[in-house]
């Protein structure tokens, strides 16, 4: 006989809780105490909220679920599990082993159903606003009357630790400045943190920080009160102005006799003894191990099958809307699959060596705006430095609560939380976001950009201000290790171009990148611009590194450099050829894009025969020997800069056509 | 005749105003309109609030100022040549040129009287927490009944942008947590930002976000009232339980016709036209450019000399206490001078080779707990992982708001915040500060890394799980790149000791360290204790790099390694010297340490002729290839990590005794 519905949901939680504390002590490593107290939530969340289709992950108008609190991953493993994903009990069994799907934090492309890699605490909350911003932005793109395609909402579940990283505070004040009502996010107040009760660190008043972030808050005493949980989820769904947070207490461990409400249930297996006291509490036998009644793996089946005729509801709508509006659906889809439109990069534009001296971020500016038309999934801003990073769409609206067609984004001072965002926006398919600040501020945001790169996603992080020829604003705003800091991360391409036409090729790369993020990194000084009817080719940036100016007879000499630094070289080699001194000029805008080329384009670019080479970049030598060899030398800074104008730092640090060739000299 | 009183404080403030506008014109670079709108502030606190001796700028109970808007130097900047510190009108016509004191950016160490190097925003705003956490630990340490030696509190002008950071949120909270009442902060609310009006990116409610944090929180309508900011400034000192934040609106470039309240004047110079229009407003003479009137002069100045008197006072007042309590008077003054007490180092414990496998942040904990008694000064915590990074003072007490004797500190999960206090700690002469995560969090905190490098403070930073030796975690955990880009940035001293008694001496150079901060970096895993009867010396961890195991003759191959990867190198070298291969063991823990070296050191550990080298370290191969020359080899982390035990960790990803022995025999 089937059991009472409310008999069997309460079976069904208590499953979760216990396959939760069983797969973390195989693993013998994880975190059960939170995904045991919040599998009550899971289960609301799962059964009764969530739209989503287990077999087909990507359906473009699900619910988005973020569990920023990507320690208890194995909370949303056994409900992607039980509702029928392409994952296993196998797979739950094989929690944190090499190469599984159920890894240690919730990583995106590996466990089918995981939105966004979560673990580093603060960076889910903050790529909900993201994808909150790409929903509102698609629909107010694409939906029409009769035809609401993008309704979606986010769904979160955030913890403790989310609540006190900075990025938090950045996303949620601007979560709450655009409306983003269809924010709904669970906060899991559970009083414990690793050095034990966060009483010892953490007294705010949050729901009146949210209030006055603007956010609709709810607070609830039970994370065990289904009912509750679930009028307070019918609220947050009625609010559409303000984002929801709802902040719900939970017993960390709940039915562990020992460990529930404390902090040893939080990182660590509860211990085979510990875990038969839970089985006996919610009278599963404490015997078995991964017992997952068959009722209640029918029940979560059934929930997640509805998921296939939303869909087929929705493929249906859709097909209406291709009928009605062929152009917007044509684009959308080709947007969803990551094609770019036709001959969009004939609108790149060209300059001439004729044109007078040009900041890589004005130039900047001028490709973005060139395309701009052309690429209607292009959006993107700047954490208020619009006008010096030259990213404003000139012919286009702002992002606001009011516009949400709007395509120039104001993130405020919030730096991490763009980036964060960014990557939100990244994951939704159907737009191609960009964001911006100085280069030393690349430090403010490091950690979306790494989650980028793990993500193979392909936000573009826009970089201005990139040296010492900043000038006066001085040694706090002067990049020094920031590009090697930035190379360093496996997977993102970092490309410094040498002057407009450079810069035009990069945003090209940038634009067509899949599978990593691209940094762009520009100049707030003039650059003269690299006649191409006399030098090597700019499009040759596609291949990271490229013969700019040939010597004049058998090498003796190789000058390389990125940015700005690259006319240098070139009034040092004009110079060296003059003292007879056979000197090839090699642009390198992009070490990554040249490490994907082939040996033999390696060896024409820099032939193992010819080890007398001076790089030269005004930025932290590291990384460089590689390429100069142990016959080169490589002129960098070694410490930080100074305030003072531009000029006057060349002449004191060393970037000066003189200085340069007398480097190159001592090598020979 | 004199002016009233009134009188000539308004020419005093429009006098600074002007100072500001023209400095900025002269520079042709720099931030005129908020050093403008908030001259009536600073005036208020240099005339009437701050406690100060220009004649002594580290007079050891002088009120902290802190410029968190750091792009308004010029008002700080003139006020400190006004009140009579080494600062000359000639230096404030020097704003913003090579080496003058006027940096763009108020630089600690450059110009006397700056607290502290700011710029980067929210920076300032959260070194304040430490500045005040410094503040209340030395007088729980020494003040006495009747003795109140240190009783100064910390002022501090923020800004719109600091408000948003997310670092500022962290700080915030902690502060209110703590209940710092030392704290006055006074926020320019001037509506203004480069983007424009703060409403199209921010419209939180900041008063009511600081309550909720625990702050005492006062509106103040208009900056030119400085009676009112007196009356502020009044209550915020008697409010001693909270933090306070005194709001106070302003209009940037007061005092400018066409300027005044709009972005434009935010950051580039009024132009000279504009000026003249603003030196007619404040009745100045338009065609005369730093003007100082006499008696505006003779007025700071005598405000100024008030503070010879006052340290001359707490000289007696100090000079007493030694004679009643000449202990603690001579810890503080060796503190002070940072000496640190005698044969504090006889209490680092030694490790035996014989000692079962320990993991260096286990090693690290004895460290700090045999070496705590013996430094009294040292304090420190960590970002909610103490029991994971195993750096708490078992024998002490935690600082809270009611013990501020207490020595551990529990910063929340607030690693920017923590990276950012622990600057403000280090910059109190007589605290000694450390901070601890996960060295993978330590992207959280890099701003402030840097800013300790390019202040020349000592603060350590300590980092575990230090390699995808943690394991299960998996990717989002796993540091890859982490231990290049710390390297990178210049006057940082990076260290990862190879075991236990390296973490000994790890500690020593940290604790010794001075003019930069050191990181140190520590296995989550347990490592074999390198025996010191049969190897080389541990204490030579302190040259950076050291002969760890002979090679058997000639020299056929090196090994290199840092931290983890040493025993691997060590248990490689076996099995090559086994197979004929001569190998030399060299333990590299610290390549900053190293190149400190002298020439002769250096060739002694890698000889230029042999040039087989191959370099062992689970991390991004960046930079090595300088200490591997050209006919070497790296084996280390191209990509991101995995999920799952270490052990099948170093198996996939080639950390094995077999790998190492084949990628070296590669090379010969």
């Amino acid at each position: 006989m089937e059991k009472q519905n409310d008999e069997l949901e309460q079976l069904a939680i208590n499953t979760v809780r216990i396959l939760s504390a069983d797969a973390v002590q195989k693993a013998n490593s994880g975190h059960p105490g939170t995904a045991m107290a919040l599998a009550p939530m899971g289960h609301v969340l799962w059964t009764k909220f969530l739209n989503y289709n287990p077999k087909s992950p990507d359906f473009a108008n699900r619910d988005r679920f973020i569990l920023s609190a990507g320690h208890a991953c194995i909370l949303q493993y056994n409900f992607l599990y039980l509702t029928g994903y392409d994952l296993s009990l196998d797979d739950i069994k094989q929690f944190r082993q090499l190469h599984s799907k159920t890894a240690g934090h919730p990583e995106y492309g590996l466990a089918p159903g995981v939105d966004v890699t979560t673990g580093p605490l603060g960076q889910g909350f903050a790529n909900g606003i993201g994808f909150a911003i790409a929903q509102k932005h698609l629909a107010a793109r694409y939906n029409k009357p009769g035809f609401d395609l993008f309704n979606y909402n986010i769904y979160s579940i955030v913890s403790d630790g989310d609540m006190m990283e900075g990025v938090t505070s950045e996303a949620a004040s601007l979560a709450g400045h655009l409306q983003l009502g269809n924010l709904i996010y669970l906060y899991d107040d559970n009083h414990i943190s690793i050095e034990g009760s966060t009483d010892i660190a953490f007294n705010e008043d949050v729901s009146a920080r949210f209030r006055a972030y603007g956010w609709h808050v709810q607070d609830l005493p039970d994370v065990n009160d289904t009912h509750a949980l679930e009028l307070a989820l019918i609220n947050a769904k009625s609010e559409t102005q303000k984002p929801s947070l709802i902040r719900v207490r939970s017993l960390i461990a709940y039915g562990s006799p020992n460990k529930s409400g404390t902090a040893g249930s939080h990182g660590s297996p509860l211990g085979p003894d510990e875990i038969k006291l839970v089985k006996e509490f919610f009278g599963f036998d404490p015997e078995e191990s991964f017992e997952v009644p068959a009722e209640v793996l029918k029940y979560y089946n059934e929930k997640g099958a509805r998921g296939e005729k939303t869909e087929a509801k929705w493929n249906e709508l859709f097909a209406k809307y291709k009928e009605k509006f062929p152009e917007l659906a044509a684009e959308y889809e080709a947007a969803f699959k990551g094609e770019l439109p036709q001959g969009w990069a004939d609108k790149l534009p060209v300059f001439k060596g004729s044109d007078p001296k040009m900041a890589t971020r004005q130039a900047s500016g001028k490709v973005l705006n060139a395309v701009a038309a052309s690429l209607p999934n292009l959006i993107g801003g700047a954490a208020d430095l619009a006008p010096s990073t030259e990213t404003n769409l000139k012919d286009f609206d702002s992002f606001t609560s009011e516009n949400r067609g709007g395509r120039n984004f104001h993130f405020g001072i919030r730096e991490h939380a763009m980036g964060s965002a960014l990557n939100g926006m990244a994951l939704t398919k159907g737009v191609l976001p960009f964001g911006a600040t100085f280069l030393q501020f690349a430090d403010y945001m490091r950690p979306p950009i790494r989650l980028a790169a793990i993500m193979k996603i392909s936000p573009i992080f826009v970089y201005t201000h990139d040296s010492i020829g900043l000038g006066e604003d001085g040694t706090t705003h002067q990049p020094i290790e920031h590009l090697a800091t930035l190379r360093a991360i496996p997977n993102v391409t970092v490309i410094r171009p040498a002057d407009a036409n450079e810069t035009s090729f990069a945003w090209k790369v940038a634009i067509e990148k899949k599978g990593g993020p691209t940094v762009l990194v520009f100049t707030r000084q003039g650059l003269p611009i690299l006649d191409q009817d006399k030098y090597g080719k700019a499009a040759d940036l596609e291949k990271g590194a490229y013969i700019l100016s040939e010597a004049s007879k058998n090498i003796d000499l190789i000058l390389m450099a990125t940015g700005s630094e690259v006319a240098l070289i070139m009034q040092a080699q004009e110079k060296l050829e003059a003292e007879g001194i056979s000197t090839r000029v090699v642009s390198m805008p992009s070490w990554e894009l040249f490490e994907k080329q082939d040996a033999a384009y390696k060896e024409k670019v820099f032939p193992k025969a010819s080890r007398k080479r001076l790089a030269v970049e005004m930025a932290s030598p590291m990384g460089w020997h590689k390429y100069t060899t142990d016959e080169g030398d490589m002129l960098g800074m070694t410490t930080f800069g100074e305030s003072a104008p531009a000029e006057d730092l060349y002449k004191f640090f060393g970037f000066t056509v003189d200085n340069v060739v007398n480097k190159a000299k001592a090598l020979l």
